[in-house]
């Protein structure tokens, strides 16, 4: 269904329709649309009729992104057809089209685009402003924003607050914006190991992303089962360690495709090599790296994480992220660390002649710590900070905090307990053990990841500053191109609600029901195969997928 | 993953590999590779290479059935691409097609059809046969059944013993199956009401649905939300009932189109018209049919179930089941009855009145057994059959039992209990309450579906032969085209297998989990977006979808 709703200020509108009436498919005129919630909007019922054929993107005359700036001009063509979703696919005017029937004196609606720092080739950074002002009125829009990012974020709030009426006509309200996001990295994470995902998928979910005002795409690219990523440094490891050499690989190509497409979006791809554990598929392409298990005094014939006692692992290590800090440009590199078993280095001789000549006794963390603290180093010496998954603060709380930058708590119990712990150390944390959606559970309970508080702990203002935004992870165990969309979409959205908005505007699920309902129908008719959240219909959604 | 199972006879084949073995991704060739298991099958390493250009399909000199048969006809040529997946793809013979270097004296392999009873352009009922025997050897397979229907069923089967090498080379293995189904009735219900399905939607789960031999499309069209079928006779009951009047009907045609398309696949279509609950949406096109509920002595503006006690009531349920019995061929309807609201009822002074006049008491359970019996009554008149939600039985045990026939188990907690109950009361069961593939909860667990016992309570011979079979129910509160697919295959083929196949050849969730995924992959390839089991990859993942 498609829920619409009407009022002068959403930012005010406390809803007090009920559930059955919202399930009694009130179909009202749309504003206020905007998903996520800005941090300010207030709109009226004024609205102005808008024409494909009068309506122009335009850099205003003191922005410092002109004509050429290529994320601006590539966002007008892109928005240009999100805003007027027939045009195109009509081929041109519709047969009903309305332009011609505006008053001559509306004449061209323009949206005036004006960025103070013209980044346009540059690429989105932690520290990238997203911040945006939006003022719709009377023949204009008047888009400011500090950054080319934040004219992205602003670009996708206007295609939003576009509606249609019943015969089609094209309408803007009068509307003002100011906004900006409420944590730094709103994250999503591809696991394309378990399941190869096609370019095709990623792009699509780039787009969904953007739409979502989502900013970094972590990708888990490698893992035990499969490793895609083609190589040019060692091209053994895609070539004996993805599912197939040719069809299922990520060539250089193709990750370049991806993060030009992700930039366009004012999205970050923070690439993650997970070692020393979830290296299985290293194994195959690099012979020597991992550790040989034993059984009693002779190697098993399996292998476990990446052999820390051996220098080459480290030589390895830092030759295979030479190239990757040059593919990826994030400053972040994303090193993983998470469920290291140390079964098979207590098997392993070598392995326990280094504990002994480290001094490490029989504790096996400190040997993880040691490994760890080595390839965050050489990480720092290619000038990349790096995240870790929470086991290795965790393992090494007191020992190498020094070397840590930031931690991503994925863990389930009291993981706020564990924000907590984490920033006290003065850690920066990422939060995404709430947003594992592709966990079964009542899978269609969007309002679970929706009413979730990261800052919800008993901790100083400081320590909340160090909480800089979260992540939805998608991991791969069963999920694929045949199901990855419904199951992402749009239930990822209600984690980019929370980690955009404003929590005191956008904390009650009854409030958001309708709008993430009609949000999903947008997304629906953007081609994005996002899934129902109850009963009910789009009005258009069968045309986008 | 495509896990190939390599034996001499499949029946007799427990597999001992473990699941870590299942995951190290094994490609064996594959044989015997037919969802559900057939009832006897077994084959030999023995196999015959294909050729699409040297491969036809062929009436037995002294079957019934002879070119020109509506269902073998089609059938023979929608199963030549399922076989030769790569054929058409290609527009003809691909480059490296091998078909050019087969010796010339194998010549063409023919499969010869030899059909008992040939009822061409009648439709599968509840009573027909769907027993086969196949038989492949050198340059023949020989399929024999009694009907039309089992001569599908086993096409399906030798469709899916068909296998290519690494070198793109088709095969079959020498092999002999006697197959019948376990259970006569094999389900899977869609609701069109909650959210509507176009037609390609339902037409491809018709497709997917004769993959996995399930062979009654139980059409739950109609419900609160929405009247999607465009009724002859009552043409107010679509106009103002459906979502939209245009887009979201069945209209006779498509009506139409759904019933052909199942038939050439052998699948029943039968149709469920849900009263007296359940028929919101029926008021809207049908004003007076719904009970009006009251607040106090004055009508609240809200409506309950069918109100029972106006003869109206019943003439429009005449009228409108007399259009639908001559619509829908099957000799069955199904009338709901599930989940009436008493609290309607109970404050209108009409109906309160009638309950006085009847003697009924203040027991509603006896309006509702009368409203039941009633249409239950004109069904019979029509010469159909009638299957009621369990609901009717627990409520009129003692009353109407002469007039059940078939009762549908739909309620969790004990099902085996009601089965238990309702066999002893001699009436027919569907059991549908372990395979509510709908519901929230661990959605990829395939293998609690797989491992139901509908026979596993205390229970005379005579009561186990009176459960006819199960049914996989899709509801539609959460789910509409997005996300069907995935959501339906594979874990529906599981319950696929428990209702055609021995359950003491196939009671291992281990055994089963190779055969699964080969399936899935099967699914993909043939278009069905059918989501993972497990980590791992298809063959031919991306070409299908």
């Amino acid at each position: 269904m498609e829920v619409k709703t009407s009022s002068n200020s959403v930012r005010f509108d406390k809803q007090r329709c009920s559930f059955i009436v919202l399930i009694m498919f009130f179909s009202l005129p749309a504003v206020n649309a905007v998903w996520p919630m800005p941090q300010l909007i207030s709109s009226s019922t004024d609205r102005y009729p808008l024409s494909p054929r009068q309506f122009i993107f335009q850099y205003a005359s003191g922005s410092s992104a002109k004509s050429g700036c290529s994320v601006i001009d590539s966002a007008f063509k892109r928005y240009f057809p999100l805003i007027f979703v027939d045009y195109l696919k009509a081929g041109g005017p519709r047969q009903h089209d309305n332009w011609f029937r505006l008053p001559l004196n509306e004449g061209v609606f323009t949206v005036l685009v004006d960025v103070r720092k013209a980044d346009c080739e540059g690429y989105p950074d932690p520290d990238s402003s997203e911040s945006y002002k939006l003022s719709v009125s009377s023949g204009q829009a008047s888009l400011r924003a500090k950054t080319v990012w934040g004219a992205l974020r602003g670009l996708e709030s206007f295609s939003q607050l576009v509606y249609q009426d019943d015969f089609g006509q094209y309408f803007v309200n009068k509307t003002e914006i100011d906004d900006f996001p409420r944590f730094k990295f709103r994250g999503l994470l591809l696991d394309t190991s378990r399941h190869y995902l096609p370019l095709p998928a990623i792009l699509k979910t780039l787009d969904a992303m953007s739409y979502n005002k989502f900013n970094v795409f972590h990708w888990h690219i490698v893992d035990d089962p499969s490793f895609p990523y083609q190589s040019s440094t060692f091209p053994g490891l895609s070539s004996k360690g993805a599912f197939h050499p040719s069809t299922h690989v990520y060539s250089q190509t193709d990750v370049s495709r991806v993060i030009s497409h992700a930039r366009l979006r004012g999205i970050r791809v923070l690439p993650e090599f997970d070692s020393p554990g979830h290296t299985q598929s290293w194994g195959k392409g690099q012979p020597g790296l991992l550790t040989s298990c034993y059984k009693g005094s002779v190697p098993s014939g399996t292998f476990g994480p990446v052999n820390p006692a051996m220098s080459s692992s480290y030589q390895f290590i830092s030759r295979l992220f030479k190239e990757v800090a040059s593919v990826f440009p994030d400053p972040y590199i994303h090193l993983g660390g998470d469920e290291v078993d140390f079964t098979c280095w207590k098997s392993n001789p070598e392995v326990r002649g280094f504990m002994q000549k480290m001094g490490f006794g029989t504790d096996y963390t400190k040997l993880e710590s040691y490994y760890m603290e080595n390839i965050i180093n050489l990480t720092k010496t290619l000038n990349k900070t790096s995240i870790v998954w929470q086991d290795v603060f965790d393992n090494h709380e007191k020992l190498c905090c020094s070397s840590l930058s930031v931690v991503e708590v994925w863990k389930g119990g009291c993981y706020l307990c564990e924000v907590r712990r984490v920033t006290k150390s003065g850690l920066r944390v990422i939060l995404a053990s709430p947003w594992y959606l592709d966990q079964p559970g009542p899978t269609h309970d969007w309002a679970r990841y929706y009413t979730i508080w990261p800052l919800a702990f008993k901790g100083s203002e400081q320590q909340k500053s160090l909480v800089i935004g979260g992540e939805v992870c998608m991991w791969g165990e069963y999920v694929d191109a045949t199901n990855l969309s419904p199951r992402l979409w749009p239930r990822a959205s209600a984690a980019a609600e929370r980690l955009w908005s404003d929590e005191k505007t956008t904390s009650s699920v009854t409030d958001a029901f309708p709008r993430l309902t009609d949000f999903r129908c947008r997304l629906l008719r953007r081609g994005i195969q996002a899934e129902p959240l109850f009963v009910g219909h789009c009005r258009h959604e069968y045309e986008g997928i």
